[in-house]
């Protein structure tokens, strides 16, 4: 247990939700399914049953410290540690490793996204308990795999190979987002599996593969040796975390590594990546409407999604399929079908009116 | 000029715009279209054009004196009646006859309601001048008709008779809101005119009417002689006025009174009595859009009508022909085609949630 660690990365900031999450409080603090909780404090009660809370930590921007601290009061200040950029998760995950290795040289890492949806809490925690003694064994990589149940083209996938030890398969390609036809072929075939973002590494495996695959990040953080886990590593961070290519560590790492697993796992994922995502897992009124926050009279609205705040009274009449998100200074009200257009609609309104209402 | 007087009406509270207009701050005070002035302020702009400010009255419910004060400061204190309790136009114009003829037993007034569009300012002050005139001269009741210009069935009709005076013409009979057929034949007859709710008279003539057609609240003022336009006139007001009938100066005189004349107008009149008419009657965008007062991003939006507050942002994708409007804690999103629908939406407001949201 006191090997253990996690990473919980929570420094993200997406459009897709836009104006329901925002630039200010984006999708993983939010408390998207009317569950008390947020994104991110669910996945910290989820881990939390897994892993030490002294050994948890949360990555984020250092815009978003006041929020962390907020919603995670059970971390201690030094375990959430503050990005002065945006840098994608490579330098993120390297960063984390390193820190996590001055502290604790054995200590074998889960790093979780902190805006995901995951409903069998119990499969999950099987699943990393027996995914983290699978990486204190091996020098492996190892990514959760998600069964696939439908031909999902939003996800990234995993193509199993035949190997496997202790019941886990060697990962043979990374696929980003296919078309439909591909991803029909690929869910048919039984040999894939979607990439959760979900890894599981000793941290000397990981910083190894840093070393090979993005020597530059390596290198950059071999140069704080010494400091981190000491009141040096913030000066150090700050000064040469900007420096690091913005790189995701799919792309970095996960891709080029001959030496990565999958555990197929099946507890109920989503990364709730779209409002049809969100439409999908959220519990809905008789007539198909999901409702979050505010009230409603309704009258032949059928399958939309209603977000707004708290004491906000929603009067709609015949929409069918529809967003629409009140936000104090934004409405949004926008097919469903067309939810791929929000990011366009962002950058009009950057364009048009500044960053003031992003 | 000195007996010119004028009744402008602004009491009046409607569901038809909520929650645009609610009841805190009815359509009459709303700069409806944009122009920086409300209806109330465009109604008191355009009479005083005609008639001594100092001989304006606004009748109002107690409870909008303060909003009236600000939007027209020009009016003193003794200028704004304020009635205790709703009771519609025929014991509210009874008041301002019985105040004005204790101030000047020859006065003529104009009755003008304050929540209607006027376009041609200049044709209105004709009219109302050469019905002013009339009105001095003859012991009739005068009413504004309006030249239809389409079969409108959300007005009243006033059928003219052959008599004429002065090229005014004998009333023959009054016609609540017909069905299409009949507005098309009231149309098509050249026979009849829209009732628009301005009137003008003598303030003997119309006390007379008011004795002889419902003397229950003749009787009732009649009480109070020698105190109205003195300092004991809103204690006699407070009570008496709440027990008199509730009921319409159309229905109470109009209709019975023998004498009554109406004057063809043309002045670009609208009551904006429907979204469908403010629709009409505003400036819309290239794509038809009418934007009132909020910042918008639109895409595949047509022939829509949106208000919001200033700062509103409305990001809208694939509406056409809604109403969309967005109060501070009430958003309303409806088909203009069931515009009618509104007032059951309110009912169901106030079931469900009470009258905090009215």
């Amino acid at each position: 247990m006191e090997n253990r660690y996690c990473v919980i990365m929570c420094g993200g900031i997406g459009s897709r939700f836009w104006p329901f999450s925002k630039a200010a409080r984006p999708k993983q603090f939010l408390d998207f399914f009317g569950t008390g909780r947020s994104l991110l404090q669910m996945t910290y009660d989820r881990v939390s049953n897994i892993i030490p809370v002294r050994n948890i930590l949360a990555m984020t921007n250092e815009k978003y410290a006041p929020l962390v601290k907020e919603q995670l009061p059970e971390l201690s200040d030094d375990q959430i540690l503050l990005e002065p950029d945006r840098r994608n998760t490579a330098p993120c995950i390297a960063w984390a490793a390193y820190h996590i290795r001055a502290i604790n040289p054995n200590a074998v890492m889960l790093v979780s996204p902190s805006d995901h949806l995951i409903l069998r809490e119990d499969v999950f925690k099987d699943c990393v308990t027996r995914g983290l003694d699978f990486v204190a064994r091996y020098p492996y990589l190892l990514t959760m795999g998600i069964q696939p149940n439908r031909p999902e083209t939003g996800y990234g996938y995993i193509q199993m190979g035949k190997e496997e030890i202790d019941g886990f398969s060697r990962v043979k390609t990374f696929t980003e987002k296919p078309d439909f036809e591909l991803a029909k072929v690929f869910v048919e075939s039984g040999e894939f599996a979607w990439n959760s973002g979900i890894f599981l590494w000793g941290v000397n495996t990981i910083i190894d593969s840093i070393h090979e695959h993005v020597p530059d990040i390596a290198m950059r953080f071999d140069k704080g040796l010494g400091k981190f886990g000491t009141e040096k590593e913030m000066a150090f961070i700050k000064k040469e975390f900007p420096a690091c290519p913005n790189i995701s560590i799919d792309y970095a790492v996960m891709e080029k590594e001959k030496n990565v697993f999958v555990q197929r796992a099946d507890f109920g994922w989503s990364d709730v990546g779209s409002w049809g995502a969100f439409y999908e897992k959220s519990p809905k009124t008789e007539t198909g409407n999901v409702i979050r926050n505010c009230k409603t009279v309704l009258s032949g609205c059928e399958n939309n999604i209603f977000a707004a705040k708290q004491e906000k009274l929603v009067v709609a009449s015949g929409l069918k399929d529809y967003i629409v998100v009140d936000d104090d200074d934004i409405l949004l009200i926008c097919p469903l079908s067309e939810e791929q257009k929000i990011k366009q609609y962002v950058n009009e309104v950057k364009a048009n009116f500044g960053d003031e209402y992003l």
